[in-house]
């Protein structure tokens, strides 16, 4: 049932070998064990420090809870569709695995170069993994509707623009997005959604079918969402500064997420016609207070400040799938499988004003030495905390910009003809590019019934 | 389907914002960062100090365990039922989100207070999560029989009580219970079984049908038995003191649950008529061993020692499963949907004996400075340990009584008509409080002609 | 439908409680806290240390990664089979339980001992886990033909001949093997595909219709694949120096793991006959990138290296699937169920081989002092690098002598008509063990049918 232009039987090895061996002629010229990972040199600089100094047992749990995330948690989310289970899991693995590798080597390009070679541990890592995330956004955007060899291209391509606009926004602008509201899921959002508008399907319907979940996926896209909800605090604080920072993260985001989770519910029985609780909205939008604190979950914040932003976030991520979405398929024609827009788009957007506006308040007295580690500029006397604020909405604005164009770009790139994308008739289908078991048998037949009828009608038109 | 009584349209956001509109003002008069998450006292703190210092290093991988045990644990381990796998997942969310909020609240009140502030940082989060954990238990008594509404204003009163019964058991008696047999698993367990018995159904087995597992729902049960049973020495381990009583609490735990799984596998085929393994036993007694551990796994209790502990467990708890709970539901009129007196109840019970006994027969010898951390009115000289023992054991009957007691109002309060309760017929369902997938249309159509049914004997009686 | 022979009444629990009682008399006789788990011990340590020296702070997180890896990764991946997951996560389950402890005892046995005692803490912890995963890889090549009793059987044998073989590597060779390339993955890959060899059933063809997968099976098993692959840096790293080698080790396996993936992909595509990706390939040859660097991970092989020998472990594990486990098991006669000698068996050697090439190029020049960490005996001039390479390459050829020869011992004491095992016509099959779901009736039925029809074949043979 699998017609030549989606076998991926030359196409799919061809982009995976060609990927991996130029990242290992890469990894090899370019990359180098860092001070905490170099057998030498850590053992240079154990002379006047311990062990416990290493980054790694300060970082190391948080990395695991963040792998988990982008594994488990964004794997198992997509998996609410009927019939993707084994694309939703096994794509999410496998362009995460490029990903990862890929951001290494853009991001180490832009900020960890040293003397011509880029330095790796377990902060790259962390940054690896969350340049991965908003790949795995994007990716929420466009599922169902793309071949993996497509997934592939653009992830390379929006990888390298994650690194520029993460460059921009964090060394040129000087603005601090610890959590990435901004850089990971603003951005993620708004590239995979100008990435769906441009492969846009006005046959979509006749997978209208297999583009709902059955009981038992919902369960397991649940898996997904807990993990997400519980690792957030670790995700928002991985690459904050040690101490008080890490700490005071998680905690602002532990609350902003329990905060979220109860308007969430409330917004999801108040908009159903008869109370009754959607999964979708309880799936995605009960996370939209972690993203909403990506930015100013390092900042003093306050437990209080976070559960109005938590709060706030859940109410707009609902009324987003429910009134938002339907709009922006019918009128601006962006199909946004999983409503990326509702759990990362808004709340990233939320969490990027709540940013600018906790900068531009701070003082030193709320602060006090704590400054250098949050705002080093203002710490410094180089700008105003008003300034900082400043800084932190333009790169809003770039980021947007970036996202925009840079999708535009590389939709375009992806609609060519070459990269195997199933027909409107097999989208949201695994079978199409997986091997299911027997037992989906009749099925498969349901499906060759569907192709033939469509190419029945290709040839009568 | 949905009649009016237990649409949730209206009185689930009403209580959902509502509680969580206190909740935010609350928190804005009540709580500040503890010096350990507020960048300016840590900041002064660290002139003499070093961030590794900070208690995120020490406990915040132990609580990340106890994050999944409650979120993924608990929600989990509840959707064996065939048809309650949402409302497992989704109400053990809603209900943790809100809980861990209140409970930082009520804890706070209790002992950690500052000058009129209540001060936060990971201690708190953990202890916020282990109450939680006691609600759930409450939780698992009468699931498939609550409405979310129900189970919101159970959380709001349950945490109340746990933490005045944690501020006599651990400040006013000076009692120990770091892992919780008595304050979070007795407490619970007895808690939940009163509220079920005054929510007793005559007529439930109309709903009989459901009340039980089909194959995938026994898996999906499995996750959060495994991760209850891996995580629990995190668990008991979470807020004892820094170094050999983190350390020693995980260990003991590890071997206890380890001896107990054997038994536990060893009683379910033996009390089988036919040898064959019960998924009840293996999903609940297997975990015994944890619960049992609670109170004397910081203590000197020995591998040895916990393995015998968890191999009682474990008997206990099949046992119970196998020949105590029919007797409950029969002669005592409770409906204890997943056993929690087996799981929670007994071996409660014995963790609260093993850990007065234990503690009772605490030397110096043993214990060398050590003892300050563990017992430190004994270290001071202030008690003996047999008085130490007497406490323990004083405590194991006052958290009897207040869970006790707090049950019966409970559960007279949420008999009140005005919580949405299901009717006798959809008890176990899901669809009654949630939009299920399409897949289950027929099904709906069974349930709505149950509940016609059941409107037509009402008329006809 | 259970004849005598697998009644599992008497035999489960006889063994259970012997073992269990045997382990708490030795556990009491041998067994003793370490420095860093005994209070008195610990707290005349901290006169000179503080509490975040502690081992427990530098390993735990990675303990309990690992721990997720035994209970939930290999319990996971073992589902894949339609009808044999209550069994695959369950007998896990309990025979990991049984073998932490016995391997404790064990392995203190050979390099723990102190004064005549046992010495535990958080290493001991996670080399018990270690040794469990060794048995659980065996359990892999005899899954679905095996009764719980068989098994413990196993267990107890294999924990014994693990803890004989390691001492052998890594006390009288002095090999370096932190990850178990060698004696984790080889030594339970070889070990279980004799046993399996030994226990060849000719008719296992009458279960085939059970030996496959159906759609929810396979992301049951994606859990476990995805667990394995997040945590395996944590396993490859738990138990290397602190400081930069736990750092180090963490990192290559990381890499090694995002190409074993790409090359995984590439590979089952290409030799689909249609281009459709196989599960059976992502659940398992993904992973062996982490096996491959088992041995090596710990060393200098850089990020480049982890990641070329990443690349060819997918490539090998994937041809292993597609072309060699035909022939093994039409030739050799050997049925291996979830292919471990593709998953751990090819790739082990191959981490063994690396492992040895990479120890014999080490220089000082590139390790500096922590030279004494990876090759302490390098290090302190006892041996030459290229000798250590030698003693590296020995220690593979003895871990396959000692499996291979263990498993055909053991192997043959498995086949003893004393186990229950089940017939051929109901392996991979849950409800000859299990009480499983009402649902499943029918299911039920037909297996009645098929032993009637057995037992009538043997009538009137």
């Amino acid at each position: 049932m699998t017609d030549a232009a989606t076998n991926m039987r030359l196409k799919l090895p061809l982009i995976c070998i060609i990927l991996e061996v130029i990242l290992i002629i890469l990894f090899g010229a370019l990359v180098q064990y860092d001070h905490g990972t170099d057998a030498r040199k850590w053992h240079e600089h154990l002379k006047n420090h311990s062990d416990y100094e290493n980054d790694f047992y300060f970082r190391y749990p948080s990395f695991q809870d963040v792998h988990v995330m982008i594994f488990i948690g964004f794997g198992f989310l997509m998996t609410f569709l009927q019939r993707y289970g084994f694309s939703s899991v096994g794509f999410n693995f496998l362009i995460a695995a490029f990903a990862l590798q890929w951001a290494t080597l853009m991001q180490g390009f832009f900020h960890g170069m040293h003397g011509g070679k880029i330095h790796i541990g377990v902060e790259s890592m962390i940054n690896a993994d969350f340049c991965t995330g908003s790949v795995l956004i994007s990716f929420g955007a466009v599922l169902g509707k793309t071949s993996p060899v497509q997934l592939l291209v653009m992830a390379l391509f929006e990888v390298t623009l994650f690194a520029v606009n993460e460059f921009i926004l964090l060394s040129a602008l000087g603005a601090k997005d610890a959590g990435g509201s901004m850089t990971i899921h603003t951005f993620g959002a708004y590239f995979g959604l100008v990435v769906t508008r441009v492969l846009y399907r006005p046959n979509l319907d006749k997978s209208k079918h297999r583009n709902s979940s059955v009981y038992h996926s919902d369960l397991f896209a649940m898996i997904g969402t807990i993990y997400l909800w519980m690792f957030w605090p670790s995700f928002n604080s991985a690459v904050t500064a040690h101490g008080d920072d890490q700490h005071r993260t998680a905690m602002n985001t532990y609350y902003s997420l329990a905060a979220c989770t109860l308007s969430t519910y409330a917004m999801s029985a108040l908009t159903a016609h008869d109370g009754k609780l959607d999964m979708v909205h309880i799936q995605n939008a009960a996370l939209a207070g972690g993203v909403a604190a990506g930015t100013a979950g390092e900042m003093m914040l306050t437990p209080f400040g976070s559960m109005i932003v938590g709060f706030l976030a859940g109410i707009i991520s609902v009324l987003g799938f429910k009134y938002l979405s339907p709009i922006l398929e019918e009128k601006l024609k962006i199909q946004d499988t999983c409503g990326v827009h509702n759990l990362h788009g808004m709340p990233g957007i939320l969490g990027a004003i709540v940013g600018a506006v906790t900068a531009a308040i701070a003082t030193t007295d709320v602060y006090g030495d704590g400054m250098a580690d949050v705002f080093p500029d203002v710490a410094s006397g180089e700008v105003e905390a008003s300034f900082q604020g400043v800084r932190q909405a333009i790169s809003l604005a770039v980021t947007l910009g970036i996202a925009l164009l840079g999708g535009l770009i590389v939709g375009f790139i992806l609609k060519l003809p070459i990269f195997g994308a199933p027909p409107d008739t097999i989208c949201f289908e695994d079978s199409i590019y997986w091997e299911v078991p027997g037992d989906e048998e009749a099925h498969e037949d349901q499906l060759t019934t569907v192709v033939r009828t469509e190419e029945a009608e290709k040839l009568n038109s």
